[in-house]
């Protein structure tokens, strides 16, 4: 391969720092080459180290042209970020003797290993998340909508300085808990029923996750039964975090967890995921990515069961994988809160 | 074409009302099917109408299953949006004789002309979110930091009731303004500067979108020339938008007022762009598109010119067109604000 065409808006991130929304790099042997429209030209020159190209016409075009001057023959592409008319579209431009050739994860893998500046910004995040939650639920009671949470979680990141959340945050009450996506409805946080937060926050480009859970009153036997084989699973998974594990056998520690409390039915996705530039990096924690953990990795560990009428429980931790175990970055107790 | 295979996010949900992030749809001529994984099924179960598929497998290996099951042949994708690694997956899995052809834009074309019902939650979207700048401005002196103002707009918007956030709030003060998608910085807004806003909400999935002007104290003749050119070319724009002009010929109408004050070069985008469950989608406003406007698109008129330095002016509303021109849906006076 003699140049690799990267269209993952956070690997493009992770090379040369611009965060807008149009933007490709070519990186050859030599060179790296990045490409965007006129409304970020100013940026761009401004910030990027390399060659920066700023294209009125549709970028891929632009790439085309650098192929052709640069004589490059061998060119990888992103099968997982590249669209197909896209493709088509660099094929057709391509001068004669060049070829197109899938060359897919290479700068995630790359990205995979945080440098202790990375691991300092998702630090950072992670801290930024928690207090956020710290100062919202001064304020979280019985009756309060689960929207007007979630606005003020929000309202608390971006005033502690994040960028902006990581994702939508999920704020869920009752048998809405079940739902481990739920939007934030106008419906109200009701006493007896359970609440489930799952929020982060992207601090200079750099992304947090956390999920926590209350109960407003006291809670009964089913949802105190429930809450312990989750926090089990957990602490399990977590204590199986090491180098040379693989992400698999991590999610197998959780699995089998709530395998012998008859709930493993009522665990649907993975125990984890890691996270960095972006909130879902590899390596997935899951049931098939084999990969081995290293120190610098950073992931979730956050396994839930969801019971349909009851409601869901799910706690994550974002954790940093260290030369011996892992270290727990998330600094917000992990008792069900009682409100 | 037998079928089509619908991967753009935003046509999942015109057709479905699905709004995670996992989610397919399959039309043939007599039926719909939908594919989303185990985290939306409990949702999906309960709010979609059509065939449901709870897929663990990858969801284009669902999406092959019934294209083997209902013997479809030609199945028509959407190029601007499926991936080539989801391309190349389907390809190997389809059936003898079943073959992918390209057709884009289906969905996005239907889009285009929005229904009453469609029209109403833009509408309450465009008055959310002047609502959230209005309450926001009166916070608003020199002193304050540019993303201390994001956090607020953001924060009012979701307490008026806004899904999130259409789009990453822009707030840009000073020459930072002349970056047209300038990230809110730590950086405070200083007497005898400009600021500029971009801000949309999304309320039940519809977008809105404007962008306002302030100066701190009197401003120079140079900067109220820039905003009277500005605001010129707005007006024109407003002014051609009717049922039978095309989007390009609208565009240039901008144009021309920039061209007439010597403003060309610094108007370094389109004048405009669809929206409704994205924001930004077909017509593009722009120098290119030649779709004839017709009654019940909803579009925005942001003409802008960045003067490198001095600063960047643009004044944007939200459109709908009518039967004889256009409806300004955007409440918000558009004087340039003394602050």
């Amino acid at each position: 391969m003699e140049a690799l065409l990267v269209s993952s808006p956070a690997s493009v991130r992770y090379l040369t720092g611009y965060s807008g929304s149009n933007g490709l790099v070519l990186l050859s042997q030599s060179e790296s080459h990045f490409f965007t429209d006129p409304r970020y030209g100013l940026d761009a020159a401004k910030t990027i180290t390399g060659k920066v190209h700023v294209a009125k016409k549709p970028l891929i075009d632009a790439v085309a042209g650098v192929i052709k001057r640069k004589k490059l023959r061998k060119i990888g592409f992103e099968p997982a970020w590249m669209r197909v008319e896209e493709h088509q579209k660099l094929q057709e431009k391509l001068p004669a003797g060049a070829s197109l050739e899938p060359a897919g994860g290479w700068i995630e893998e790359l990205r995979m290993v945080k440098s202790p500046d990375e691991i300092e910004k998702i630090r950072r995040s992670v801290q930024l998340n928690s207090q956020a939650y710290a100062r919202t639920m001064r304020g979280v009671h019985p009756g309060v909508r689960e929207r007007e949470v979630a606005a003020e979680l929000d309202f608390q990141m971006r005033r502690l300085g994040a960028e902006k959340t990581a994702f939508d945050t999920i704020v869920a009450s009752g048998p809405r808990s079940a739902l481990p996506h739920a939007h934030p409805t106008a419906e109200r946080f009701a006493v007896n029923e359970l609440l489930l937060i799952d929020m982060g926050a992207v601090l200079d480009g750099y992304t947090s996750d956390m999920t926590r859970m209350a109960f407003a009153g006291v809670p009964p036997k089913r949802v105190r039964d429930l809450y312990k084989a989750v926090a089990e699973a957990q602490l399990a998974a977590l204590d199986a975090v090491r180098p040379g594990v693989t992400a698999t056998k991590v999610d197998e520690t959780a699995r089998a967890i709530f395998r012998a409390h008859n709930l493993e039915k009522e665990f649907v996705h993975s125990t984890g995921h890691g996270l960095g530039l972006e909130i879902h990096e590899v390596p997935k924690v899951g049931k098939k990515d084999k990969t081995k953990l290293k120190a610098g990795m950073v992931i979730t560990i956050e396994p839930g069961a969801y019971v349909d009428g009851l409601g869901g429980v799910r706690i994550e931790d974002t954790v940093l994988v260290t030369a011996n175990g892992c270290e727990i970055l998330t600094p917000t107790s992990k008792e069900l809160v009682n409100l």
